[in-house]
């Protein structure tokens, strides 16, 4: 039975990190296939948009100082020599002093004109329109790069890819984009799965949770409690994948075959047990510069130890954009506790009364309660420097749905 | 050219989810590849976890009354009978009165025994075990039902799937499931589009947002300036898909091909034009009782409308869950303002500046602006009812990363 003492989760971080030498690499995906994949790249607009001076209306192009006085009671005629009504379509036209062109929505000014005056601020007699209005110039011009500019950054290494970056790659003619190819390998570990008593639930929770991070790959495995069989697991598979979680048989009980493992296999660096509740026989390791994680196989434990600790090494060794989660203000229902030193996610359930939230702590089932991750919508943090939060305290909840 | 009446938004939206009659069909998927669609079904629990009581730690499984009064002065003997090692096992085990058993975290209680005392509670000689501490009934076991109990909701159709309920289902051993089968067709018009002038790359933000919402399918087509052409592609796309949102071409302008190809469709309701900046010139309409919406090809435009417009109807219509993005309070570091009666989306940087966040409207560009939406990581939203925000004033603001 090995010896434990529980680090402070920042502290765990901190020499773990670290360790974490290894680069994952990038991978060309398909542009369309990466949204909410963590960009590789560094990609700044090599276009400006628009690449000429566009008409933002129907309208009559024409050069603004021509008409300057202009009004209803002064209209002032020029002479229409033309009509440009296909968008983003260079043509050749030249317009003169006291010269006009039709143009429509979307469309190049014709090289001569600075702006473009509204259909409904001029008349028309056969081949003359009076305008009634003055103009400054570029009025209901989009100059250049003002949607888009040459050089203005796009996508940056480590960002989570939304809608807009892939508008704006396609706009550039590309079809792919390099991601962070990060995968990872779950392991999860007990004789009981084996022999198919129990079926390992907790892996899915835990395949999920990376695959929404921007994970690639988030494969699974099952081995039985043997410690050389997860040694020979752990080394075969660390080649292939950018890290590896294992679930399960982190106790403090007897069956440590996992820590006994992974401490055979000469770690970088080798912690067992932090101060997390639930969660707190944590194994934080890296071998080969790569993360190696021993969480509880229990839902509630492994749920508490993605959210308040892996995503925090992902953040620190990636440097990528962590998902961001809305809090709200809720009004505690029940005093909620923890050990001093220790930091613990506690599972709320929130609703709305009278235009204030209210945040239900779900204690029922400890760390394998599945249904308390089922029945809650979010979850509060108690920090190590406080012993808890008293009923009818406003505190802040993470939350993770509305119904 | 339409005359246009700028309806307001909820108005409008009341108006057109009275006509959405049809309903979404079911389909079903592989459970492991549902994260984030949108749930078909209802579904509760059909099983107990644990099954039986369960220990929670290593030590003896014993009658917590044949103990009572034990402590470290007064150790009370019991006949050590067997050992359960092995998790999610029923052992063919009886326990009688003076006796116990060894049992590992995680094994079901043998039946005569009612709770579980500690190795370290414990000492040992050959076959007897000595108890040095009193326990409560059913101390150091997990009950049935208490991690998951038969009846338990665990998903309701509408919300949104994430890993604990897909954990859940494989619980039961259940690897399909049943989905709301969502498929948009995005149809860019544009003459300039299908010339190769440009490249309409505001469908593929529209597209990922849908993709994003939790929909199977978001495919898209571009079609020319040409209103019988757009009417064909929506009377042979309708029945294949549950919604189609057109995009491009719904200005005030010359080329309203898309609001005339809607109308000779003769629409359950048709509303063109609603009190949004940008977006005002938005096509709201109801054919066999789904969506057809026309929106700006311009992307604010188009954004707008996704996010305040299109994201209420789909909750209307489908009672699904919305993605719930984070708000924080910011002060705005310029004045906001629009018309009285119309609801304004603005862009905004957000950042932390001595504990405070701070907003930074991005007003460049109108809604034409790429850059706006690639350097902004939120937005703001004017409600109709006031006329705008004061520099320093504290405005809530909805945030998508924080890059």
């Amino acid at each position: 039975m090995s010896v434990i003492s529980f680090r402070r989760i920042k502290d765990a971080i901190d020499d773990v990190v670290d360790y974490l030498v290894y680069t994952p690499e990038n991978v060309s995906i398909e542009l369309e296939k990466s949204l909410n994949k963590i960009s590789g790249e560094n990609f700044s607009s090599k276009v400006d948009l628009p690449p000429y001076p566009k008409s933002t209306m129907d309208g009559y192009a024409l050069r603004h100082t021509d008409i300057s006085g202009a009004s209803r009671d002064n209209p002032i005629p020029l002479k229409l020599i033309g009509s440009i009504t296909m968008p983003f379509k260079k043509y050749d036209l030249k317009v003169g002093e006291g010269e006009c062109v039709f143009i429509e929505t979307g469309c190049f000014l014709p090289s001569g004109t600075d702006a473009v005056v509204r259909i409904e601020d001029t008349y028309r007699e056969g081949e003359v329109v009076y305008v009634m209005k003055t103009l400054a110039k570029y009025e209901n011009v989009s100059l250049p790069g003002e949607e888009l500019k040459r050089g203005d950054p796009i996508l940056k290494r480590g960002i989570r890819i939304k809608p807009w970056h892939i508008a704006a790659l396609r706009l550039h003619g590309v079809s792919e984009i390099e991601v962070l190819n990060l995968r990872v390998l779950v392991v999860g570990t007990g004789d009981e799965f084996l022999e198919g008593l129990h079926i390992p639930f907790t892996l899915s929770l835990v395949r999920q949770w990376f695959i929404e991070y921007g994970f690639l790959k988030a494969e699974e495995i099952v081995v039985g409690d043997n410690k050389d069989e997860i040694k020979r697991i752990i080394r075969k598979s660390l080649p292939n994948y950018d890290m590896i979680v294992l679930c399960g048989g982190t106790s403090l009980g007897m069956k440590d075959y996992l820590a006994q493992a992974i401490k055979e296999l000469s770690p970088d660096v080798y912690i067992h047990g932090i101060a997390l509740k639930p969660g707190r026989t944590t194994i934080l390791s890296a071998i080969s510069g790569k993360p190696v994680i021993g969480i509880s196989g229990l839902p509630v434990a492994a749920y508490a130890n993605l959210e308040l600790v892996i995503s925090e090494i992902l953040r620190r060794w990636l440097g990528a954009e962590p998902i961001i989660k809305p809090r709200v203000k809720a009004i505690l229902t029940r005093r909620v506790t923890t050990k001093s030193g220790v930091r613990a996610l506690v599972r709320v359930r929130v609703y709305s009364r009278k235009g204030s939230y209210i945040a239900e702590p779900l204690l029922t089932g400890g760390s394998g309660s599945l249904r308390s991750l089922l029945l809650s919508n979010g979850y509060l943090v108690i920090p190590e420097d406080v012993e808890g939060f008293e009923e009818g305290e406003v505190v802040e909840v993470v939350i993770h749905s509305w119904f």
